[in-house]
């Protein structure tokens, strides 16, 4: 058996090294057009700010590692400039050389991974733009960063792009992110990467939204950037991240098929049309695990399993790829953001039905120092409660809650099952009622009727059934900021004030986070009143109003 | 209906506020012995060590909040001495008046929960010899240990005795610790408990197992402890924490069916057989999710869980207890052991069959600064590969991976399915590949043969049969310390000198944490030898050999 691998780090290198093990008799060639087999793509951002200090801690899986150890024929600086299905061949480009020759295949895995795509802004082709996907382009931004440059422009902030800045301003600079969607971290909802964007802002990262650029020039020492608003900033360098394009085109003109978005179209098992050719990693299209949709997701995760799953199956293993959750988590100086599965977004894309809940609880009991608040929002079927997406959004324990919700999804469980799992609880890990059961209980009572709430998008105000805004916080509470147009009673004196209250009127009562709002709704339904409650209270509403201006 | 809940805290507070939100005209007694509510028991140890500097931070739901915000009528230092079925009242000892009146109820609600267990051993009515179950204590405690006292003796070494020793050491105490076992915390897998053992030597913890007080004995300025073994501890107090009694003779006077460990006897909504009568948390005997055996786990979460369903079906809601995971974790400075599940001990106490593997990941990406490594145990059925407990110890993430596993076990997951769960992963968070999908790796190659594995427990030198023992790391690290008998052959020139090995016997290869053992068996394997990897490597071997006397 031989198998050729094209593309050597994630996906490639994990098939290599899996077919391995599985035969000690196959041969097994990895063509890498770079210098490096397996590094590690998303430690990247962290050598440019300096975080990783040493270079070589990049390199996961030398070339005398892979050799040695797994007996692999790694030829770096190789690339793949054709693939012969008929005569199972392919034609590898040696760079060094720059001589080209035909190597053979009984088994072909494609793992070309995906390319940082580059406008067609004018100026583009300039030195001073940079993108991040390789070893040599951190050389390049590591050496700008510590060099000489005091200021960059970042075209794009999707996780990239906020590892990018992050790691800039670790180096001193000042950082200007434009961003052509109205928020950050585009696929999440809005309201969820509100925080983020505050906490990048408060540590000095300028964030322009709704934005564009429209050209770059160079300068005699740096770059001018021209935006769409008729603004021009000037920066030593910029970084364009504006995500990913499969690297596809070699497979496309050999015959493989793709999908409309370039993605290489496989089976469960990582097989393209051509039984004799895997594709796996950032190439390949997937379906989503939750929607079953075709969908594109560069993940690091899902390229290591892919390759382990094509080497599987060329070894007459049945293991099958299931889908791609979009499980996914980036740091911002101290805060994390993590989701998984489907944002409200997404959902509405998909055409699918959906209810919401938001909580806002602590990472750890609040009687024990150090704990943080964080906001995790629930998305789940209304009908029968499937827990169908998560992001959340914090300081600590951000990554644990999504990740049991990831388990969650993956389990097919529903809101109900999250009131009855049992985490482990101490006082300085988490809650003897966890934010996973605490959501579950409230998506539960949502669904049993017994938790009406609304939502601030339809709080908005409208001349007809405007609802009676009860906010049920303390009076201090209260004149430090509310809702406007809200009425106070606080929780403790509702059940004695009803009588204050509208009769004719819906009644969404709001309180910090949700809770006495909801215990508010519980007294107001029994005695008679239509209530609800706003879900994620005066918290999530504030999140939502940051002024960006400040 | 009028509800009358024995016991305030944990699963009686739960109950009482629940009730109150499914029923604004319930009348809601609250009895609770103690002079507070709602209290937080699992931060005692903190406020005692001064972790939890002030002591209102305990009082998690004051009186005034519940009368207030629940409008539950709390009455503390309220004790039930007797429960009348036949006719639906319980006798209230009110122990500030002394008077005694009664109560009548329409449903009854038992949380009384355990009290520490108190071995008849001499001297052990002294007032230095301390437990810590409330407040009360607590302030016994904290005065003792920041007032003068230099050292303690702690009886008992589960997490409260761990706890305890902790927060003892941080306020300068010399602690030892007496454990009749041979290990610390009991009811886990011995090899998983060294490691926290190790680390509280580290600390200066005095750790005597195998060992028991004869007799506790009052001296001019302190406390003399006897031992088993002759020795003589001087002390200014102990803590007795061996264990706690469900506090449920009250009900078994009142003919409620209790266990044979004297917990209450309860259906899944909390009924027990009296229909008008609940029991919830501690006080209860429940079923183990996994083996379904009655046991009896003292935990938070479940206590507040089962307040919350007996509450529910007062009012008509259906919801279920499921069983109790045993899903735990404990800090010890700055480590941390969880569980979740059955350990190996209890497998086979009940006679189960199971398969296990160890592996040593580290928490996050090893390039990315700050990576600590971890031991996970997971324990999963031979047949079908089900998830049937896992135990881990480590710095950082050590939750994390038992929060993971414990939805796992409840979603009914086999090792299988967590080859392929997808979690959020960026460099400072975890991996690419996480110690979840690693451990699901190693298990299924494991059931799929290929990946056989041997245990150290197995390993004990017997006389026929005996392997050999190859050691496939690096000349230095075998150098620096191997098992005795094993010969070296680094994993990179095994290939070559596979003419070293015998042919007659089989080959047990080992490494550092078992990776490289694997793939010396896969290579071995397949060129006819028997081999089989040492599950945990060098690592967990060293870890069960730590010399003691250190
Ligand atoms: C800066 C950065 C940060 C990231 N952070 C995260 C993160 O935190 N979490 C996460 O899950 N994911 C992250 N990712 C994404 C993750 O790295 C990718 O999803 C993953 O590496 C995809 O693996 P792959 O094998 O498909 O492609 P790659 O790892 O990109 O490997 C493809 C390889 O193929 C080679 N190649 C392409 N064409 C040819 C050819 N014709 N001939 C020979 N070789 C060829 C390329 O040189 C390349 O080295 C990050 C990516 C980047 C760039
Ligand atoms: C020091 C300590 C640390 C702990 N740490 C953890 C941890 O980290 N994680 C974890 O999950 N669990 C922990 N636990 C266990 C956890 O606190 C218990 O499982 C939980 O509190 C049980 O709840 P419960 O309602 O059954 O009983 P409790 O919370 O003990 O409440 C029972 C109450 O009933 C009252 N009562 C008893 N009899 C009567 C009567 N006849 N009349 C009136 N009142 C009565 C008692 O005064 C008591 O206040 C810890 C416990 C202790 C003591
Ligand atoms: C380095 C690289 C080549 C390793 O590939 P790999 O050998 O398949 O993966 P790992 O090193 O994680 O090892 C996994 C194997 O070791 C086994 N293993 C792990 N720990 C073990 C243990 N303690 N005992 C026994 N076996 C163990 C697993 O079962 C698995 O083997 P299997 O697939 O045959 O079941 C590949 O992951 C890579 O190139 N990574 C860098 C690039 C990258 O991923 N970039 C994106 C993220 S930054
Ligand atoms: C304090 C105590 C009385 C609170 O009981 P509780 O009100 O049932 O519990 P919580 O405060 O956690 O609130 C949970 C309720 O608020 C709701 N809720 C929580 N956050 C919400 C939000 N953001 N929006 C809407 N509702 C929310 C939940 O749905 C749940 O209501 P439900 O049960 O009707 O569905 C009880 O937990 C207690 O006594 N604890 C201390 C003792 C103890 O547990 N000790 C052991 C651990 S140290």
């Amino acid at each position: 058996m031989k198998i050729v691998i094209i593309g050597g780090v994630a996906g490639g290198a994990s098939a290599a090294a899996r077919a391995r093990r599985l035969s000690e008799e196959a041969e097994i060639i990895v063509l890498e057009r770079g210098p490096h087999p397996s590094f590690a793509n998303c430690g990247l951002p962290y050598y440019v700010g300096g975080e990783i200090a040493s270079r070589d801690k990049l390199l996961v899986a030398p070339v005398a590692m892979l050799r040695q150890r797994h007996r692999l024929d790694v030829r770096v600086r190789s690339e793949v400039t054709q693939i012969d299905r008929d005569n199972q061949t392919v034609s590898v480009h040696d760079l060094d050389s720059g001589k080209t020759y035909i190597e053979s295949y009984d088994k072909l895995i494609i793992a070309t991974g995906a390319s940082p795509f580059r406008p067609p802004i004018p100026g583009i082709e300039s030195s001073r733009i940079m993108e991040l996907r390789d070893l040599g382009d951190a050389d390049r931004m590591h050496e700008a960063a510590t060099a000489r440059a005091k200021q960059a422009v970042i075209v794009g902030a999707g996780f990239i792009g906020i590892e990018v800045a992050e790691n800039l301003v670790r180096r001193g600079m000042h950082v200007t992110i434009v961003e052509l969607a109205d928020q950050i971290l585009p696929p999440w909802d809005r309201e969820m990467a509100m925080p983020i964007e505050a906490h990048l802002r408060k540590h000095g990262v300028d964030i322009r939204l709704n934005e564009s650029v429209q050209a770059f020039e160079e300068t005699e020492h740096g770059l001018t950037v021209q935006l769409q608003s008729g603004e021009t900033l000037s920066a030593d360098f910029a970084v364009v991240s504006i995500g990913v394009r499969p690297e596809s085109q070699l497979a496309a003109d050999a015959g493989i098929k793709c999908g409309e978005r370039g993605g290489i179209r496989t089976n469960a098992q990582m097989q393209t049309n051509d039984p004799n050719v895997y594709a796996v990693g950032d190439v390949c299209q997937v379906s989503c695990f939750v929607s079953k949709a075709t969908v594109q997701i560069p993940l690091a995760g899902p390229a290591n399993r892919q390759g382990r799953i094509a080497a599987d199956h060329i070894f007459g293993r049945m293991s099958a790829y299931r889908g791609t959750q979009s499980s996914a988590v980036v740091g911002a100086f101290e805060m994390t953001a993590a989701m998984t599965g489907l944002s409200e977004k997404l959902l509405n894309r998909a055409a699918l039905n959906y209810e919401k809940v938001y909580i806002h609880p602590s990472d750890h009991a609040g009687y024990y120092p150090g704990a943080t608040q964080m906001t995790l929002k629930l998305l789940f079927d209304p009908q029968d409660g499937a827990i169908l997406g998560a992001q959340c959004v914090g300081t600590n324990g951000v990554d644990k809650r999504i990740d049991v919700l990831a388990i969650a999804i993956q389990a097919g469980m529903t809101v109900y099952d999250l009131e009855e799992v049992e985490l482990c609880y101490a006082p300085q890990y988490g809650h003897a009622k966890d934010p996973i059961n605490m959501a579950g209980f409230v998506a539960s009572g949502v669904l049993r009727g017994d938790q009406p709430i609304v939502h601030l998008d339809t709080l908005h105000p409208s001349t007809r059934d405007e609802p009676f805004l009860l906010d049920v916080r303390t009076e201090q509470e209260f004149a430090a900021g509310h809702i406007p147009g809200a009425t106070n009673i606080p929780l403790e004196t509702l059940r004695e004030r009803t009588g204050e209250l509208p009769v004719d009127k819906k009644i969404v009562a709001y309180c910090q986070v949700g809770q006495r709002g909801y215990m508010a709704t519980r007294i107001l339904i029994q005695r008679g009143y239509e209530a609800a409650n706003l879900s994620g209270g005066y918290r999530l509403w504030s999140n939502s109003m940051i002024d960006r201006a400040d």
